[in-house]
């Protein structure tokens, strides 16, 4: 058997992401199929007021809570990359991390996933991931990262000693190198419900994903991530947890996990 | 002997209070004579790069360390009023304190001082005293309140349950009720250094101090609040120390306090 | 014939509130009612870039543009009073008519009429109602103040010599004294559409209101305040103006009224 | 004689960049040098009270006004590269030239100049720097673009129809090809005056810079960009504008030369 199959996974997604008067996502329905929380920690989106109620919701769910900083960006959403030195960087994700754990029961996150352009950044530059790294190490060394599967950014991680969490995209086509097929060729993206679920079991219990050449990849696959944003993703989502309930795969928080 | 007379006390000053390219304060200089640090937490002023070198700064210095919360306010610098729902200037003191804590080196504050037109209106209105002694129970029932010597708010919190430090303020004339003559009036603000030191000793071994009418008034010391944005505050700073000191006071941190 | 009776009104709303990814409101549905619209300037909501498309909607359907300045509370959308010093209101709104301005096709705007809670303090406070009279009069003095009918701070603007309209709210009853009934009691918004619009023609049509204990009161209704953020106030908006053309009232920009 | 030869030139300086409580640069003292006044518009420095005073500051010395728009950026003081999208850059300058207007006494700039990092992106970037001459022939056609001489940005914006003014740097060496050496490399920062002004003079008088490597070679000198923030920077602009005015040179505003 694939080292990399599974007879559980942690499903994520990213909640919280509403500001002052300003409401977005589906918080309410998304957190039924998930078992670990991103939540947005006021630089991209989220404020003191949304971030205490979205960890209320989260608690309530028994949802692994994980702070999901990024750049100082409220205008771009997060999306805007910025040249800001990586030692910079890390004190902006220490200072988020530090002000999502104030508004937990117990003072305590499960992990750290990064948002948007700093995430995208991170995959590849790694000054970035050190950085990242490093701010999750200033503050607590047990708090798990959770990065793209197979990255270089995963190695960096490791390498420092974190706990460490792969996340896959069950919409998303794969090349055969085992990077996602850019968003600007057709077919990269995939919006079939039973297709994603077959996909996701697959990457899970097999520990293996079908290229889009047709190749039979190797993938490790501790997280899967989900949007909340649109109805049809909180079907997706629901789709895809029962496919992999009925074939005997728990999802479990990122804790139960890494 | 007045129970209120003392020997040692705690000196506190507001620091980090640089944003970005914009440098305030001389933080090395008053550091030397303080024992407890107000860091500003990025609302009216400070932000990630200048909390982590301000909390580095402290702990060279074995200063206590706390947060000094503000309204979201940084053009205002936290000096404008802002009618803020209590529950919500809750949530904004969680979260800069949770903030804060991150930078520490051992994830732990040693008290909240809240900044300008909050701390102000905190004096006198119970709804948002509460709240901030709630934010405080919230995230770490340990830390100790540093408030306005014989407030309301000081009463509100002791029955809360909170610790609790008194601050006076060494600078400033006393009406004999034990409130501060308002700045408008004449003498309310006293510039002698041997005047000042002669007052905080006063306050702290003997526990009174006399008001602007020539009444001795009690009042309780725990805290004498020093400021530390020109080289004239930084002066008085030394002179009240020395005084103070060669009089059998130490000077400690709040935590050695109460 | 009472002398505030007219033959022709303004339709205001309050649209561009976006912000970044964050919509709000119902601007391609309320535009097609109004002859006159009220443009966030990135202080409260609003960005550049939701300014621009906002000014480009207005210009295609030949409404009069105005600024909708507000404090700086982006948080709290611009709803949470502030103490700001008049004089720096008096910059702050400045600086949102010049931004706004920059977008038109011919440099001008029709009008300026304050958001949030700077309109309501304006109302009863004097200093501010000269202070956002003052802006106005600095950057162009043909701009038209919209302001709450009756109101102290009409009077002040029309001594300044500021081109001044006077803006109704359908929607909501008046005491005896021309105020508008507290939302805290019963009965202070009106939510039925038939009746709304017979109120509305009876403001316009014969310069009176009748106030929630009976009495006819006189009122100048230069504009009337829409709601844009439900789809049943975009409804509300349609039936009122229905009603009031098919009465012979036309509904046209301030700059045609003033 | 050499066409780029002149015997009249501007200089320009970045002032207003103060914030709130925060003080920065010596507006009183370099405002007596130069000509031409970059003025910060709220998204790197400055916020409307600034904008006020600085505008009359410069209305009083009769210096001609221009806009220094900047990326939004207050903590990274606009010299953070953002991968904004030009369309957005575009309505940003749109809002920041706006915004300075209105402070204006007749509602009229003389110039644009952007700043730090779109400055310097735009020096390269075919797509934002027609973004910012967009947005410049938006607000108004006769505005003035102050830009790095020699560059392509001049190129595009002559192309566009833009009234442009190409500025050179006093202080920093040049390569032979006609840019600006690396501040990595020895020597590419002058700091001795005399040498300064001689090499200023050069430019003016002849139209030619000494390269680094001793070439001679032409150069377009509309505008000479001057310091503002240390007192060295202040002695060396009244040491140039001496030493020009000495040798026949006239000071004036870019409005007399462009």
């Amino acid at each position: 058997m694939n080292p990399k199959a599974k007879n559980k996974v942690d499903f994520n997604s990213d909640i919280g992401e509403s500001f002052g008067q300003y409401k977005l996502g589906r918080h309410e329905e998304i957190i039924q199929s998930i078992s670990s929380a991103n939540i947005a920690c006021g630089f991209h989106a989220g404020d003191p007021n949304w971030m205490k109620k979205t960890v209320r919701i989260a608690e309530q769910h028994k949802v692994g809570i994980g702070a999901h900083p990024s750049y100082p960006d409220l205008r771009g959403f997060g999306r805007r990359d910025i040249t800001i030195d990586p030692e910079e960087v890390q004190n902006d994700v220490i200072y988020q991390i530090g002000a999502l754990t104030a508004f937990t029961s117990n003072n305590k996150l499960q992990h750290v996933k990064p948002h948007g352009a700093m995430y995208n950044k991170a995959v590849n530059d790694e000054k970035l991931a050190e950085a990242i790294c490093n701010a999750i190490l200033e503050v607590d060394s047990e708090l798990i990262l959770l990065a793209l599967s197979g990255s270089k950014w995963i190695h960096i991680a490791k390498e420092m000693g974190l706990r460490v969490a792969q996340e896959v995209f069950a919409d998303r086509a794969i090349n055969s190198d085992g990077t996602l097929v850019s968003r600007s060729i057709d077919g990269s993206v995939i919006h079939d419900a039973n297709i994603i679920a077959q996909r996701t079991l697959k990457m899970v219990q097999e520990g293996y994903i079908t290229s889009i050449t047709g190749d039979e990849v190797p993938i490790e696959a501790d997280s899967i991530c989900m949007h909340g944003d649109t109805p049809g993703s909180v079907q997706i989502a629901k789709k895809v947890k029962t496919v992999l309930e009925s074939s005997g795969i728990n999802i479990v928080p990122l804790s139960e996990l890494i």
